[in-house]
Parts: structure tokens; C-alpha cells; sequence
């Protein structure tokens, strides 16, 4: 599956752990890390992911492959800037999502429009009254992957 | 100026209401409101701009301008979809949201993202101890038209 | 109707006068002008607009309304780049091509691939052997307009 | 490198052929075939990428990975339509052109003018008196894969 992991440039790092826990475990399972591409919970992603054997897709608000972190594998540049973010929500299977930032929150709430999947690993926690079903919160990075894989929302 | 002018589609009495007014007003003092162009919050902001004897901008999702609400004065078809949302927001100078729905979270991040003022009108009130300055509250339709035009972020 | 007007940013002086007749044709017919919203053929044309007393819309590659010509009376900025021409062949209904570019080849293209009538005038004369009735070919700008608003591929 | 592979959907034998050998060239010298990961040429490309061992990356116009062809190992739906052809301009680093349809023609000259180098393999001979160095034409898939990785521009 491709699975996105979306979360915050400047992370902390409890959150950077976590991002990577999370990409190890996804590349672990076979699955494929589609993020944005640059620092802080997407480096960390990319990261684990690659430790874990996976390959990772980093789609670019920019017009370089440059500016991606150095464990994208495949950097797409797309020139788009910030519209980026609805084609890691499109392209997206389901999503992780790690930390709260603006871009987060869209990518969050472009998924949940589009109808994918989204986890929420200690990001975003004043939404629950809001999200419904859209949005699950998980516990630690061991239960998120396990969500997102399975399709956290067939079981309703 | 042009302000957007973002909210959900299936949309209460109250918030058609609210966004009429709003559509109007900003009319009334000589700026263009653009939308997404559909139903429900978007219609009722065109319809009031058009009262006011202004000009409307409808940024569409799909590829044709039959989709737009009939008080679109100037239908745009994308044809990018939800992408489209991050048109709205870097096209937009400032941006008023009524009602809650994931399009409309979508470009209230985006928008703040973006570093534009987002003016909430009983929009989002979970986001408050998140949004710090980047969001503000209005208690009306005057007070969010007047926070929007008039740059609220400059007070700082 | 909203007819696109597309065409090098570094027009000869015979092309920007033909793009500011277009747009002062299109405008005294009570047309809106779409187009990339900077230079060359597009001020041209935007200017011709104005003083036929239209309305013109810049879809703009930048997030700066401060990019757009001064001619421009709904400037968009999108933020999306060299994308953003997906959107003026999307949007126009028709479409006027003034000089060679690739810019302007990537919009006669894109706008012939979602099947907009589109008009060249003194443009891409190489693709005559290739556009079957895709592209139509005008002898003036007063020709050019007369196709584009009356739906040049409704006569087939 | 990330080689952009485009060309027509409903494409003939000989180009469905041309398209094969080049990806498989293209994978055996270790690079990643990017496209729009739809039929013809596109197919034909990633067929051969994956038997030469390669990764395939396809930019689709939909929302669906479904809509993918089968030998695209990573399927990118964007939900941007026709804009999804400067994505993949944007993302590749030279591209080879296959066939000439209105599509492969927007790429070419989206990625023309984005600086991109485009390799000609029978695609678009019309070009020629335009193109200047923009474009090369290739008399076989060996040299159209030899000139995209070699950068054919960095010889001028």
C-alpha cells in the first residue's frame, strides 16, 4: 500500500522518533512511504523507511529534487507549492499523521474530504469532537501503522 | 480587495444568512469576493455580492462552469478538484469562513499556511487554542467583513 | 463568454497590437478575457479589454497579485507554476493564440486535448498539418474574435 | 535519474515497441521511469522498465489508482486532470517523447519551457524549425535513453 505520513518540518523529538518507528514498521510490512518530502516528521518517515528496506516518494512543493530530504528515494518535484498537499492526500491509501501544523491540518482535512483513511498520532487532538469517524487516534506508532494498513474504517 | 469567501455546502439558514450579508457588505465597499463557486455558503456569499452590486469569482473543482451556483458572475473550472482549495487561499488577500466542514478546514490551514488572514464567523471554534494570531473570531457579519478588508493582522 | 487570450510574454510590436485589438473586440462584445496575466501578448490583450470596457482575469504562475500587468482587473495568483496554464485552457471557453511560445504551445495544446475551439492568430503555423480541425487558423484579429465567440467547431 | 517516458495512449505497434525498449534501456541503467501511467506508449514503458528491473512511477489523471496500467509500480493518482502533464515535466529530468498526440505535445513543451531536455523519437517532427536546441531528435531508442542520461544539453 501507499500509505501517507504527513506531519510538521520543525518536529520534536518525540514526534521525529515516532515518524520514524512509523516508516521502518510501514517499509517492515511492504508497504510504501509517500510524504512531503522535506524535514522534521517527513525526514524522520523517510528514514525509517529506508532502514526498514523501503522505498519512499517525496512529493515537492518546489521545482527541485534538491530540496528533498536525503532519504527520499524517488523526489517528485511538482512546482506546486502548498497544492502539493492534496495529491499526498489523493495519492494517499491511508494517512499518518504526527504533529499539528497548518499543512498538516489541510492534509488532514484533504483526505478526510476525499474520504481516505486518516490516523492521528498525537496530532491535531482538538479535532476529535469534530472528525467522527474520519479521523482515529492512535496510541502509539505500533497501533497507527496497524490501522492504516488494515483500513481502519472497514470495520464500521 | 478579494477576499474569499469559504464555507460548507450543505449549509444552515443561519450561515446562508450570515454569508449574504457578508457577500454583500464586502460588495458594498467595492471588493470581489471569490469562492469555490458550488452550493450553500458559496451560493449565498455570491448571491449577496451580486445584491451589492459586485463581481464574483468561482474557483471550480471540475471542468465545467455549469457547476458554478447561479451567482457566479466569473466561473473558473479547474478541473483540479480539491486541489483547487489552495487556489482560493493564495488567491484570496484575506478570507472569511462560515461553517465547519473538512473543505472549508482545508483552506482555512492552507490559508494560514500561506501566512493570509482567516477571519472565523462561527467557523472552527476547536481550532482557537491552536490558531494563535494566524485565525481570528467575529461575533458578526460586519465585524468579520471589517477585520477582513482591513488587513487584521497589521493591529499586531 | 470567458475566451482565453494566450501568447509570448516577448511579443513583436505587430503581435501586441493584434492582442490589444482582440481584446478590445472581445470586450466591446461583452466577453471576459482569461489569460496568463503578465506581459507581451497578455498586457496587450488585457489593455485592449479595458479600454473596450471589460473585465479580465490573470491566472497568475506566482502567489502575488503584484506579478500581474497592470491591465489586469481579477488578478489569481495560484502558486502552481507552469500547471497554472492547465487552467486558462480549462477555463476559456475558446481560445485566441497570438506568436510561439512554449508556453503559449503547451496552452493550444492542453486546450485541444479537453476540447476547446482554439483560434490561431499568426501562432504555431507548423502545427497546420497536425491540428486538423483542432486548431483554426484567422487572417486578422477581428477574424480571430468572430470565431471564437460563435464556437468555430459548431459549423462542422 | 528520474526519466520522464511520454507519449500517446492509443499508440501503433512500432511505438509501442520503441517505448518498450526504452524503458527496459532505461531500468537497466539504473533509472526510474517516470510517465502518466496510463496506456499505449505509457504502458509500453513501464513494461520494459519492469522487465530490466526498474521502478515505475506513474503520474495519473484521476483519483484512482485503479487507472493505472499494470506495470506501474507506483501509481500517483493526482485528481488534476490534464495538469498532472507539468507535473510530470516538472518532476523528470530530461524526457523522451514517444508518438505525437495533444498530450505528449503539452509536455514537451511544458518541459521545454521549464529547461528540461526532450529526446524526439519520431514524436512531433514538425517541431524541428522551432524547437532549436530545446529538443533533439533520436533515430533509435538506444539514443534517445543514451542522450536523456547523458544530459543532451550539457554538450552546447
Amino acid at each position: 500500500m501507499l500509505i501517507g505520513v504527513i506531519g510538521v518540518a520543525d518536529a520534536s523529538p518525540e514526534e521525529e522518533e515516532m515518524a520514524e518507528i512509523v516508516g521502518q514498521l510501514l517499509a517492515e510490512g511492504g508497504h510504501t512511504v509517500i510524504c512531503g518530502g522535506r524535514g522534521g516528521v517527513m525526514a524522520a518517515a523517510c528514514r525509517g523507511a529506508l532502514h526498514g528496506g523501503g522505498v519512499t516518494v517525496g512529493i515537492l512543493p518546489g521545482t527541485s529534487a534538491a530540496e528533498a530530504n536525503p532519504w527520499v528515494s524517488i523526489p517528485i518535484p511538482t512546482g506546486l507549492g502548498e497544492a502539493r498537499n492534496a495529491i499526498i492526500a489523493c495519492a494517499a491509501e491511508a494517512l499518518i499523521a504526527i504533529g499539528t501544523g497548518w499543512g498538516t491540518l489541510s492534509e488532514i482535512a484533504l483526505a478526510s474530504k476525499m474520504g481516505k483513511p486518516v490516523i492521528a498520532l498525537g496530532s491535531a487532538p482538538f479535532l476529535r469532537p469534530f472528525a467522527g469517524d474520519a479521523v482515529r487516534w492512535a496510541e502509539s506508532a505500533e497501533a497507527a501503522v496497524e490501522m492504516a494498513v488494515s483500513g481502519h474504517l472497514s470495520g464500521k
